[in-house]
């Protein structure tokens, strides 16, 4: 009855995807992220292996060549990823793997494993999306402007996904996630097995 | 972001449908449990308006002719339809409704409004499913023989639901159907207006 999943989340940079992420992780043992490789500079706070697998150009591409990855995409001048082995493996355990990943890189993923959900976490406005971005001080001026752009062409896609979850606030956002894996994993469609054994009682 | 729902519960007699269904209710005002019509006589605990509205069958027949069903089922020697205003305004009104019918009913239901979600639920074996259902009280020995035989015909159409709920406690059953009801009014199909303003920003 908790088949394995694979869920992409997306979301407009600022959105409070990693966060919400975060927070599911914290609830249930059954979620696995699954971290992305890069070609882009690690910020202060992050580390190798735990927010990304940082690569060289030349790494990544070589990467590319020997289909290690489920799906990559450059994006604002940068590589990013997901690298194949994890995700097959802990979707087989029963686990959730989570991928956080661009639109471009989740309709990719949709064609590759249409059994996947695509979830895109939407701010309450966009004003608020600009808000959070220049309240989290990560970004340059250019950089915040950049983003704030793509995250208009990227809402020009979110009806290609399953499901908007709204980000109202982290627990209200990450109690919507829940429930969306949770009823996922009650679908007729990803329970043969259960509905064979009532099928021959 | 809170679209009005039309879903339909089914599961074998003495499963715990309708203490489930009424933990729903308790919890959320924007449920709205859609009241059958039915020839059956009430049961001691039952009252007109509030468990169903009971019709002979002559009357019941006159509602078919007139088109005030929107399904109907002669089930175990008598006949079980629901009434079709109701239904309408409530979804009109963002409302979640919920209707607790049997599996041909439930089918019919589901060619009329393909937006509605079918969930079936399933005790956690069968040999509890008679024991709830001797436990009750409110049957002849006839008649649990004949609702347990009709257990299994239904458990072969458990494939054309959306959703399997399992029955373990009324708790976790209750929790379960919250989640798929919040997971379906998330999604991008049902929410198109809500798409169009982020479409346009």
């Amino acid at each position: 009855m908790n088949p394995g999943l694979l869920v992409v989340v997306s979301g407009p940079a600022g959105v409070g995807k990693g966060t919400i992420v975060r927070k599911m992780m914290e609830n249930d043992p059954k979620f696995v992220y699954s971290i992305s490789a890069t070609s882009r500079l690690p910020r202060a706070t992050e580390t190798e292996g735990r927010n990304y697998y940082f690569k060289t150009r030349e790494q990544f591409e070589e990467m590319i060549k020997n289909e290690e990855l489920i799906e990559w995409v450059e994006y604002c001048g940068n590589y990013y990823g997901t690298p194949r082995s994890l995700v097959c493996s802990e979707i087989e355990k029963g686990n959730v793997v989570i991928l956080e990943i661009e639109v471009d890189g989740a309709l990719n993923v949709k064609r590759m494993f249409p059994d996947c959900i695509l979830c895109f976490i939407i701010p309450p406005d966009f004003s608020e999306l600009e808000k959070r971005l220049r309240g989290r001080g990560t970004d340059t001026e250019e950089s915040i402007t950049k983003r704030l752009s793509r995250a208009k062409e990227e809402f020009k896609l979110i009806k290609e996904y399953d499901y908007l979850i709204l980000n109202d606030s982290i627990e209200n956002a990450a109690q919507r996630f829940f429930s969306i894996v949770q009823a996922e994993q009650m679908r007729t469609n990803r329970n043969k097995e259960l509905i064979n054994k009532f099928e021959n009682i």
